[in-house]
């Protein structure tokens, strides 16, 4: 392990490098030859030269720093461990890094007893740093969401012939800008006593190379630990930008202040910001571990969606994002130009999935983008966001898609408090929650739309003594009507049947016991919907007297093409639902806002970035 | 068993009878109140009194019918099984469907010897049908792809008292239209011997009840017999058109003439259609079972390039489709109008998941749409289709990014073969297809771009014996050179890399030690190429340069954004590929056109259905 031998030259690392050798390129669209060849060399020769040159002029300013620094007796005249630190671009002409033989490469999530007293090398943003006198600096490193480590660079003595770090180095990686990429060389050793601040607490690194991958701003436009602190206004206007600069420039104060809030998830004076602050700086937003949280929560969401589905014989198909023209009714839909003619953006797949009913795929899901040009600027909505959905045949009543619906959305639920509880508490150090309640296996709730109304006029604020149960409800009688159901039944999850007639699409299948009211139901989370659902009419002739009751033209473009599906043969009965998978993601988590369960939010007035 | 009682009315069954219920439903508006209640009962009454005349009258028409059927000396005056057969709609009135209690509802393919002797319930499509004399038919079902049974629905002797079969019924039976839905109860009996035509051969369908749920057309736009045979025609203009009336005139032929082509699969006169009389007919087209079949394995290809990397710590994410600005150069572009703004369809996921490495995400992948508006009319290309994204950290070197794609590629290629054995021979009934070769494991085939066009120079046809080593590849070059790997290495799938600088976009990183390539590779199966992918430049000084090299200007709008994000925080090495999901699953099937793999092409001239 002491004698440092050239490892191969990773390619990413030396990358800056290549500008030398653009510049050596000949220009395009010369031809090739041997007098072209021999200049080329010559050119790179010369360029090679002069960056040796630039490196010893470097060397000798790293010399002149490391005799000041400290102010001490230092007698480093010649900084002996240049070939260990440095911005990885200025390696690229000396042969690339060396790292020492058997450093093998870790991810700080697999670092274990079996790397202690080894040399690893490892990848890492730096989280924060903290000069201790000359000859010492600790470093916290960070992988990944939250794991970190502490590192810490000590200046080896005189006659130490090996791993030599210098005053140089130390003051040198104690200089890095925060969240520059950095990969270290280090031995791990246990740590005398539990790191608290650190993810990573049993062990630390004595760092011995120290290279800067890509090197971030000395300002960050967001730093972690404010990244990590509540978004504090959703209004993406204007003011969010004079929020971005206030945050700019605490975060310049707080670098220069130095380093005091090593741990990004404790209490401090530190502000939040703005969501426009957040999706201008994208990269430290995400990089915030409650963000990293919730996109691990969000992930796991899709993957349970999908397997409860799957192990039930269903098959996930794409439904087309492009539309000849616009479906369900023409309201808020996007326009392009597409060919010389107009086309649309899809509202849904609502379509799409019953073509594939129709043709006769039995049950089936689709998750992808859904587009409503809707010009509302609330943190309840976004122009796209991610659909779940899903349709299946019926075999004896609607209440199979019912049940079906519930079932995956319980699979979630339960899935996610068992596979994401870290991230869900990490979330709740941001964004406070309580456990979301569900109903114990077998006691599911589910209300007629009638009862829910009944339930409202009789136990429900004064203002919703008159409702009727022939009106849809409010987003205020939602969630009077959610409080109302978690105080009776104990969960905050439930599902309302039989919704009025009135307010739902034409697609939908009529109660045939009763003309007033659907077979379509709404789910709810914590008093919002979160899905919205129902038979379909499966006989064109029925469809089309449903449209023309709607005051809707069958014979309309749109919806023409979409009732002749049910003329070209005999479509089953079918139902099913979709699901807003944003909406599941920000109410079971309890966030401020939709857009925070997004990835990239697209509302009115930001697509960027 | 005997004693018919009852079953709840299926809601879906019963509901064309909705008719009369809206009829007798208040227009909107009106008041609420007892008087008009009343109205509304004996409105109710009288429309129900109405249709108990109409279904008199009916009745009294069947039994004419069944008089005269067969000619012979038939002394069914009166239709006993009334109850028994019919079209739905007809039921809604008399208190829904009856079934025998116990006739459990069961799916094609697990019926089994459990149920012999049993009365089961089942729904399927006509597939054909056959009168043989006045007192018999045979009745092929179908449900879902290919599961076919035998029923035959035989007249009753007058002296049985239950299950009673007319000879109406047997008639009206006969006379119900191809792939009209149905729900059947019946007897499961052993088939004599193997009924070869169907799937489910060891048993058949002892008919009792016959009712139609939703009536097909009695002319099919396509037969299932048509759109079981390999598309003739990709042209969708007004050829196409014309095709499609052809093609209507045959399906006319083909119901007149009779019933002889029991097997979709079999060799037979039946002519292909035009890609645009499937699309028109998209019911009859996707209940083909060899688009049952392609639809299987697309949707198994997703699955297993999910699985592989989930298990390897990828995490999904959704890209956005809406962006402010065309990114990598504009060219191709839908664009919309955004409130009053410009904005465009993402041609592809790549800037967003480098942000996602950007902001720490280390490993992810996407499947969605990705939208390119060329105006390119040929069985390659479609305006809309799903691209499989992944991006992931490097540690040393991008081969580990080119590994992963090549190792989830393999996990899809030999997934397939195994999983959707049956389906791929489907397939081939229709599109003959030779096993898609794949190298052994660790002989990967990895060529270089030189090598490849040295192959092609020394090997190939007599026109490639000059190509150059820093000009991209044709799409001839490129099936010639395939052609010449699977001689040499007997494989249809092998990887490309070192592409030459002016063959990629500006984000590729070049190869550190020659200036003229880069750390790039295009995948290939059966010479066509299905993925693009590389190490991408990870720093943003770099960047600039490399985009001002190719005539790119960085403070444009859209790459300004793109390179700022580099400069928010240090970005750690990173390398990806896109694979588009239609290319895989047409080369692997060997389809004549990618826009068979999709579930709804989108051409420059289609956006329907």
């Amino acid at each position: 392990m002491s004698a440092t031998q050239p490892t191969n030259l990773p390619a990413a690392e030396t990358a800056p490098g290549l500008d030398a050798a653009d510049a050596a390129a000949a220009p395009g669209g010369e031809a090739e030859g041997p007098s072209k060849k021999a200049a080329k060399k010559a050119e790179a020769k010369a360029k090679k030269e002069a960056l040796k040159a630039q490196r010893a002029a470097e060397r000798a300013t790293a010399e002149a720093a490391a005799k000041s620094a400290g102010g001490g007796a230092s007698n480093e005249e010649v900084d002996l461990a240049t070939e260990n630190y440095g911005d990885v671009a200025a390696f690229a002409t000396k042969g690339g890094l060396r790292f020492t033989d058997g450093a093998a490469p870790v991810a700080l999530p697999q670092l274990g007893e079996e790397h202690v007293d080894k040399a690893v090398r490892l990848y890492g943003w730096i989280q924060n740093s903290r000069m201790q006198g000359a000859k010492m600096c600790f470093v916290e490193l960070r992988e990944q969401q939250d794991w970190t480590i502490q590192g810490v660079l000590a200046a080896t003595k005189p006659d130490v012939q090996e791993n030599i770090v210098s005053r140089a180095m130390v003051k040198w990686a104690g200089s890095c800008s925060f969240e520059s990429c950095v990969v270290v060389e280090a031995l791990v050793r246990r740590a005398p006593e539990p790191i608290k601040s650190c993810k990573v607490s049993g062990y630390e690194l004595h760092i011995t190379k120290f290279f800067v991958v890509a090197a971030a701003p000395q300002t960050l436009g967001l730093t972690l630990a404010s990244a990590n602190k509540a978004v504090n206004n959703f209004d993406d206007t204007a003011g969010g930008e004079a929020e971005a600069a206030t945050e700019a420039a605490a975060a310049t104060d707080k670098v220069t202040e130095g380093v005091k809030n090593l741990d990004v998830s404790a209490e401090s004076t530190i502000a939040g910001a703005a969501l426009g602050t957040h999706l201008d700086n994208i990269v430290m937003h995400k990089r915030a571990p409650v963000q990293q949280a919730i996109a691990n929560v969000r992930y796991e969401t899709e993957k349970l969606f999908r397997e409860y589905l799957d192990s039930r014989g269903f098959k996930g198909f794409q439904a087309p994002g492009l539309i000849d023209a616009a479906s369900e009714g023409g309201a808020n839909v996007f326009q392009l130009t597409y060919f010389g003619k107009p086309a649309f953006l899809a509202q849904s797949p609502q379509f799409y999935k019953q073509y594939e009913i129709a043709g006769g795929r039995k049950r089936v899901f689709c998750v992808g983008p859904v587009y409503r040009a809707e010009n509302s600027n609330t943190p309840r909505h976004m122009t796209e966001f991610t659909g779940l959905d899903m349709e299946m045949e019926i075999q004896e009543s609607y209440h199979e898609v019912l049940h079906m619906l519930e079932g995956v959305l319980l699979h979630i639920f339960r899935g996610l408090k068992q596979r994401c509880a870290e991230d869900i508490e990490t979330v709740r150090t941001v964004y406070p929650s309580t456990d979301f309640l569900l109903p114990e296996p077998g006691k599911e709730v589910r209300l007629t739309f009638a009862e829910g109304q009944q339930l409202l006029r009789e136990h429900g604020p004064a203002e919703f003594r008159n409702v009727t149960d022939d009106e849809d409800m409010s987003t205020p009688q939602e969630k009077a009507l959610g409080e109302l159901v978690r105080q009776k039944y104990n969960t905050e999850f439930y599902v309302l049947d039989k919704f009025p007639q009135s307010a739902r699409p034409f697609y939908t299948m009529e109660d045939p016991t009763n003309s007033e009211v659907c077979n379509a139901y709404d789910f709810f989370m914590r008093g919002q919907e979160i899905l919205s659902g129902g038979q379909r009419i499966h006989e064109a002739g029925l469809l089309e007297a449903r449209m023309r009751r709607k005051g809707l033209d069958p014979t309309s473009e749109g919806l023409k093409e979409y009732v002749d599906v049910f003329r070209q043969a005999g479509v089953p009965p079918h139902g099913g639902g979709g699901i807003g998978l944003d909406r599941v993601v920000a109410f079971f988590l309890n966030l401020p806002s939709v857009q925070l369960a997004a990835y990239y939010p697209r509302t009115p007035k930001r697509l960027l970035p």
